[in-house]
């Protein structure tokens, strides 16, 4: 199977499915109190949508890098890319619903924060399993080094490890969980680690363009 | 016409319905009840959004493998195509439809059912016709040798005699069918059949990527 | 500009546009009635999601074919292009606003029908202009002969008149223009006129695939 | 990171944020007054469309100019363009709110018209930012000449000007403001200043089509 579709389904559905965040925000409508205090009533629709957002947009980031890299995409990689779509295109239901039960607090508001968690968990498994599979059936265009490798493996634990984590706190606290999702966005936006950099240079690879380098290197989360 | 616009507006077509169908699980309100006495009340809707997105996904990888291997497409072919598209944009709509009346037991949910398969059924047979018209017309880039034809053949009657026997029990169990439509996708994720190797081998196609062989070869269902 | 990038973001459109048909499909609820009979009262919404499938599929064939032969974009042509799509994604709206209103009768269904007609006037007119632009601004890859051009000029102007016959039939009873409209799709469909050959040939393109030929050729509908 | 896949994954947002404003337009229902009243009642929805479908063509046309004479895509232009159409995305929500609150005039109505144009005015500061950093950290593939660059800031700045005043004239009046937001989007359609002949001529660039020169130049809108 050639690379080219495999990106372009994927590229449609991460746009569909960011884009679709936008309907999971009310419509604030006249009759029903001053448009400010609607708005300001609504905020954890908004944060959640901020939060959401920044995260399918980390994850397409991440999954250009690593498809990138794909020199073969066997059936295997198709249906663990599907699998790891499936949980992106449920990213708004798992959004507004957690946005619905934020305020409410108790049981309620904790089992939509841990259900809005665990299909961020259940997307980054199976982003991290097609990596996997990509580096053990040899299907990477540029080998990864060993170093670049073990690398790779421990970005992908600790990734996880924080997604599991994020459940626990969903247990604890909607807001904070929320919260906690929204930092590891931003920190990631911002994130230049020298693991990054310990990839395969651009210069290997005969079709990367002029200073594509920076960019090269799949990553775990 | 040029394959590349034809895959285009098909991989935008399958992306914007497979992530369609989230719009099909209702958003639990407070108010109604417990979270998770809701979510389990909807159960329907989440096992029909799995199996529906599977579907969505299946087909997608066999109209991958189908059309890559097209060197011309006229103009029947292009209206095929629209008419198998016809069929996937409307499983959203099928599908919210036998959530609906899944546990309402009787003639409406054996209704829902019968709806929800034959417009799989639809697809299937629009898909078929659109290989047979591929192969009559000569139209594949790497001509299928009578065996892989024979072969195609039979795959293709038996997945139309499936969904057509999904039919069936679809009259007499709504449950039932859907959990049929599951397995048969479960079971199309790992069926690795020799005869999908009988496709010509990679080496005969100037344009194939290394690996690509393994791939080859398209699939009535 | 290239062409590449408009027409992938005129297919993001059609294929959004031609699924978003399916959302204007009530999806029946049980406890409203039979669900055979809550179907069968929602006739037209069916009736007009079909016509309106096949017309954005057929623009969608059209554009294509128009679209391939562009040698040159200008920025008069990316804005055409945009009113064409503005039309387009207008449909879904006309669509479900006809099918809520077929049954009523009187002037709201007339109007309503008007609506829906005129929607694709302006679609065809639209793209008669991006047509027109194309020849006279010399944006052509094969220019057109005289003869094709004389008959691409009578085709448009007989897709327009019967559009415009449309908006005259939907004052008169909204389900005959309905009719109507299904009628020039099914008719377009199987319709291979000898104009459609005058188009230039296949091989007088470098970069044209083999088989081409027999779909060369922009038309004004 | 290859240019191609931003663009693809761009042209995706676009196409399903301009397609979702139509789900803004509320399909008139019979038995709630004469059609054509309900219709008349709605035109903010229908005015707010049209001025939101041109904003998100003309900012897809810029979008488009300024893209393809990237070289090079680092992590930070990646994050920057994700930030632009962040605000591209809440289009919808803006316009569908604004429709809502239009001719409700007070406080309300000049909220949801500031909101409205902060969300534009976010989107060019986005943009502007990052056409600077492709200039700054020298992305272009075609390096803008001194006097290039300086128009280009003053048309971003201009640009950015008017986005504020239209923040300020929401303030006074919101109809006025969409009206402001029309015209300009009109002006743009036509606007052809000697200015945007200052790029580099396309002769200069190897990858360019023929008669492509007349579209060159990144404009700071």
């Amino acid at each position: 199977m050639d690379r080219g579709r495999l990106e372009a389904f994927s590229d449609g559905v991460f746009a569909v499915a960011i884009t679709l965040l936008v309907i999971g925000l009310a419509v604030p409508e006249p009759g029903r109190g001053a448009l400010g205090q609607q708005l300001a009533s609504h905020w954890p629709s908004f944060a959640a949508y901020v939060v959401s957002f920044l995260a399918i947009g980390i994850i397409w980031v991440n999954h250009h890098n690593l498809v990138r890299n794909f020199a073969h995409v066997d059936r295997a990689m198709l249906f663990l890319n599907l699998l790891m779509l499936f949980f992106v295109v449920t990213i708004p239901f798992a959004t507004a619903t957690m946005a619905a039960y934020l305020r409410e607090g108790g049981a309620d508001a904790s089992l939509a924060a841990v259900i809005y968690q665990v299909v961020f968990l259940g997307m980054s498994l199976a982003f991290g399993t097609l990596f996997w599979w990509s580096i053990r059936h040899k299907h990477l265009a540029v080998p990864l080094t060993g170093a670049a490798a073990r690398t790779a493996l421990i970005r992908f634990t600790i990734g996880n490890l924080a997604y599991a984590a994020a459940v626990g706190v969903a247990y604890l606290s909607a807001p904070a969980s929320l919260l906690m999702s929204g930092l590891v966005g931003v920190y990631y936006v911002f994130e230049q680690t020298p693991a990054r950099r310990l990839g395969p240079a651009g210069g290997e690879q005969g079709d990367a363009e002029p200073g594509d380098g920076d960019e090269r290197g799949a990553d775990g989360e």
